[in-house]
C-alpha cells in the first residue's frame, strides 16, 4: 500500500453496521484510523460533510473521498484492495448468491429484528415472527457449511454479524427470544465459529459494555446503514 | 455467446422491477425468453421453484440457475456478459457511488413512493414528503449530467426507471403529484432522455395500458423485488 493512503472509518462502537466495515478492513489487513461519532448527541461536521444524504455511520473516507452504506463500503474495499482474503466469491453466480443473501439479511432479517426489539409495541410480535422466518431461511441456507460462503468469512457472514453476536446479548437483556440454540443448531455453530475467529473477535465490542448499552432505551435509527 | 446459453426472465409486464432486468439484457444485446408471471393470481411452479424465498418477480434463470432481486440480477448480468455497454463504472469509487445511488433510489425513494400512492391513507402525506425529499437529492445528484453515471445509461438510471416513466403516469391517474417539471428540471430532462433512448423505449410498457392498470387497486407488494 502506498504511504500516502489515508483510510478513515467514522463509526459507532456498538453498531453492527460500523463493525462490518472494520471487520473487512481487519480481515484484509488494511490499516485505518477509527473515529468514533457521537450520533446520539452532536453529529460532527465531518459526518455531515462526508455523509450528507443519510448523516449516519459508518462512513469510509479513503484519501478524502467518502462512501456510505456498510454493504456498499464492503464491496468498495473488495474492489479497491486486492490484498488479503476475498470477501465476495469470484464466480459471477456465487457472487450474485452472496449479494442476494447479504441483502436478505440486511433488508429482511435485520429490519424485522430492529422492529421486534425496538419498534412500536403493537408491531413487535408480528416482526418477531418475521425475523424468525428469516432465521429459518438462513438456517437452511448455511446448512453444514462452515461460513455462508464456504470455508472462509465472506460478505454474508459480515452482514449477519448482528445475528452472530449482538442477538444473543439483546435476547438476554430484553428477555425476548427469537433464536434458540435448539431450533437453530447450524446458526448456533456458525455463530461460534464467526465470533471465535481471531480477527473478528478483536473487532467485536465487549459483551458487558453492549449489555449495558441495550439496557438503556435504544435509538436504532441512528446506527443503521 | 455459446449456443447452449439459455436466458429466461420471469416477469410482470407492468413492473418497473421486472423491466430493469429486461432493459439491461436489451442494452447489452443478450437474447432471452420472457415468461409473464401471474403474480396476482396463481404463482407458477416455475416461480416458486426459482424464487422460493421471496416468490416475486423478476427472476433471471441462466442455464437453469436462478437469481432473484432486480439489482442483484443487474450486477450478475454485468459480471457475466462482457459484451455491450457497461452498466456499472469500472473505477471502484465510481462503482461505489453508483451502488449507493441505486440503493438510495430503491430503498428510500421507491419505498416512499409506493407508500405515498398505495400505502395506508394515514401515512400517505408523510411518505409523499419523504419521496419528495428523495427527489430533491436526486435532482441535485444528476445536475447537468445526461444520465446519472455520465453519458450512457447505467445502473442508477435503470434503478430509477419508475421515476423516469411510471411516475408521470401514476401522478396523472391518481391526481397526486410528487414531482413537477418546474421544481425538478434536471430530472425532467433526464426522464426525457431516458425514455427517449431507442432501446429503453422498446422495453417500456405502453402508457395507456399502464394507466388502465393503475386505475385498478394496486397490490404493490407482489411486484417489488
Amino acid at each position: 500500500m502506498n504511504q500516502e493512503e489515508q483510510v478513515q472509518v467514522l463509526g459507532l462502537w456498538g453498531s453492527p453496521f460500523s463493525k462490518r466495515v472494520e471487520m473487512v478492513l481487519q480481515l484484509k489487513g488494511i490499516p485505518y484510523e477509527y473515529i468514533e461519532e457521537d450520533v446520539y448527541g452532536n453529529k460532527s461536521p465531518m459526518l455531515l460533510k462526508y455523509n450528507p444524504i443519510h448523516k449516519k455511520v459508518p462512513v469510509l473516507v479513503h484519501n478524502g473521498r467518502s462512501i456510505a452504506e456498510s454493504l456498499v463500503i464492503v464491496e468498495y474495499i473488495e474492489d479497491t484492495w486486492k490484498t488479503g482474503p476475498t470477501i465476495l466469491p469470484q464466480d459471477p453466480y456465487e457472487r450474485a448468491m452472496a449479494r442476494f443473501w447479504a441483502k436478505y439479511v440486511d433488508e429482511k432479517v435485520m429490519v424485522a429484528m430492529g422492529k421486534a426489539f425496538w419498534g412500536p409495541e403493537s408491531e413487535r410480535e408480528k416482526e418477531r415472527k418475521e425475523a424468525y422466518e428469516g432465521l429459518i431461511s438462513l438456517e437452511k441456507e448455511i446448512g453444514d457449511k462452515r461460513f455462508f460462503g464456504g470455508e472462509t468469512i465472506g460478505i454474508v457472514d459480515i452482514a449477519a454479524d448482528f445475528i452472530g453476536y449482538w442477538l444473543g446479548i439483546v435476547q438476554e437483556v430484553s428477555g425476548v427470544t427469537i433464536m434458540t440454540a435448539e431450533e437453530f443448531p447450524n446458526l448456533k455453530r456458525w455463530s461460534e465459529d464467526f465470533v471465535g475467529n481471531n480477527i473478528i473477535k478483536e473487532v467485536l465490542p465487549p459483551k458487558q459494555k453492549l449489555a449495558a448499552l441495550f439496557k438503556t432505551p435504544f435509538r436504532s435509527a441512528a446506527t443503521s446503514g
